[in-house]
């Protein structure tokens, strides 16, 4: 009855599992969600009254399957910050990077395809990519992004590579960002074989520290990088509003894919959103995440320091949401996922993030959503978990 | 580069021409829009503020991949009309019917099965399913929906029928509703020959006269009908706020589909159409459309009757948005679009709605969209062009 790609399209146990940090009172590490107290909602509703008198029937109505001109607009400004010139016809509105990541299947997969991943990568991509039957191929990570030299060996080896997904910047789930050298390392090998890049940058903007790199996109020679925005962390993730930026002749592919997908994203949504930019100043916003995710960062490495086992290696991530540790090879991350949401706290086990399993003593930590307090009781159960495991 | 399936996803030529639509006063009957004046504007802005207000951050931050449960207990009230008994847990929201249409062809069809759709059908819907590279074999149709002894007939020839794809109520681009006879038959011959159904409703609330029918996911008996419906044509469409409403064990897997797809449809889309119908009563709303969409549907028939050649076949839809009428054989509807749209009047050409081709002489014409002297006019300066190609 069902068509043969939905035998990879399955319900995860450890998304079940992860239900049940939905729990109240959950010290939840799990997801990548960002602080609702953050959330600018008075000023949200000033936007969405100001775009329905503005605008009224216009924005209530069916648009263009590109997007609204002046939000693509100010979106080429927002990510000239990465160095990427770009004009609105680069640009198409999507609903949420996840959307933009079910395109890049469509257009590039054929099954059995590879994708090449980092080695580990984001688990929302890859569940995007399987609807469309690849084989993914993971390459080796140091703390500077992607091993050039596996990447190269990689492409050797596979005959049949469409695209190489990465994220450059606060890695998901590693919190680590790639090096200047490997990103235009990654552009000459690109072209040399003649691959697909597809950038994903959701947390680029929440940078605690350091200097910001250019985006591979800005270094791209050729036109074969598909660069994935989003306002779901420097704005509110319930408006399902991001962008794919590419090249003219790729992005009028995407617009064929999107008018059969679900022909536009909301009309409203993208509307309230370009007011509440044309009302407020997204920067300045950006700025308080930032001052306020650092700090939730700075605790939760702390305590990881003062409570963890010495072995446990941590990524001190520059920005973004997350950090990832590394355990004693005797823990079992998924087994402490059971026993610490018994005792209310949730994590993402590492093993999710590798598209072909293994290396079970990871584990992704976000600290962007709970508040200080609890980010050091969850911690110090954890250590106390972790310290009992290792008797 | 790009993966074999989008070969079959290409720019329409028609589509090109439909651009100029936009145009301003440009009249046109070509897409299937709902009457812009008729928006509830300052109730919406209402609506939002008490969103707002009553959830604040909750109605921002990501939700659930099914949709918002209380948006979803009233989607089950309004489907009972249809003689539909549901829960929540029978539904899942989607970005817009389209994006139902596109997770259809994502759980059933594999390259190669066959399609069975009404001759002629919904457009956006076969353009979903192209993505999913099926075979389309057309059902014959008459004023009573499908001619049954053809479906049965191509259920036997064809071994690998995956779907049968309906809209049963005004149906678009015919204007045209089964009889109950047929739809009973319909769900007998899907038992035997163990093939699901897509019923497709985006209209059925816009009933002008008679009597209210049965849905046939309403006499389902297997558990075999997949049936979609949207706020679109009752509410606006630039919410893109649809559901899918099938067996628990169907929207299970939708659930996963839609988790790789964009995770979940917009929140505050949900809390805003939610409060919309706390705070007003939808089906005063809907009576105000029909009472228009009828005066606008009478208009167009009676102008039609008094302009075209008598030879011309025209639908009297009892709701929904569109006529058809079939045009004597020498007429190209094709060049006649070309030729109305410099004489500033809009239209779709039958072809288009034949996933197979041919039917020249047809055309669509919508009524909801333009206001009533509009619609006179550009159906006098279309009975003029088709008089002189008769010439």
């Amino acid at each position: 009855m069902y068509a043969k790609r939905m035998d990879n399209i399955k319900a995860s146990d450890i998304r079940e599992i992860l239900k049940l940090t939905q729990i109240p009172n959950m010290i939840s590490f799990a997801g990548g969600l960002p602080a609702p107290e953050l959330f600018p909602v008075e000023k949200i509703k000033l936007a969405e009254i100001s775009a329905l008198n503005k605008y009224g029937q216009k924005a209530l109505q069916y648009g263009t399957t590109d997007g609204l001109v002046p939000l693509r607009e100010k979106i080429t400004l927002r990510v000239s910050k990465f160095g990427i010139k770009a004009t609105p016809s680069n640009i198409l509105i999507t609903s949420g990077s996840q959307q933009g990541l079910d395109m890049v299947g469509k257009l590039f997969i054929d099954p059995g395809d590879v994708v090449l991943c980092e080695s580990p990568s984001y688990l929302g991509a890859l569940n995007a990519f399987k609807a469309y039957e690849p084989k993914f191929v993971e390459v080796d990570t140091d703390n500077d992004g992607m091993v050039m030299e596996d990447l190269e060996a990689k492409l050797c080896e596979h005959k049949n590579v469409k695209i190489i997904y990465v994220i450059p910047e606060f890695q998901n789930p590693t919190g680590r960002t790639w090096s200047i050298e490997r990103r235009e390392k990654l552009i000459k090998l690109a072209n040399k074989y003649d691959v697909v890049i597809i950038e994903d940058n959701p947390y680029g903007e929440l940078r605690f520290e350091g200097e910001l790199n250019p985006s591979v996109k800005s270094i791209d020679t050729e036109g074969r990088v598909v660069y994935l925005g989003t306002f779901s962390k420097v704005f509110c993730p319930g408006y399902r509003m991001a962008w794919i930026l590419a090249s003219e002749d790729i992005i009028s592919k995407f617009i064929f894919i999107k008018q059969g997908l679900d022909l536009q994203t909301s009309t409203i949504g993208q509307y309230d959103i370009n007011e509440f930019m044309e009302m407020n100043d997204l920067d300045k916003h950006v700025e308080k995440l930032v001052s306020v995710y650092r700090n939730r960062r700075n605790i939760m490495l702390d305590e990881i320091d003062k409570t963890f086992p010495k072995e446990a290696i941590v990524t001190h991530p520059e920005g973004g949401l997350f950090t990832w540790v590394e355990l004693p090879e005797s823990i079992n991350t998924r087994d402490l996922l059971t026993k610490a949401i018994e005792r209310m706290v949730a994590f993402v086990p590492g093993e999710s993030f590798f598209p072909n399993g293994g290396n079970n003593r990871c584990m992704r930590l976000n600290y962007s959503n709970m508040k200080e307090d609890k980010i050091k009781e969850g911690i110090n159960i954890l250590a106390k978990l972790i310290k009992e495991e290792l008797k």
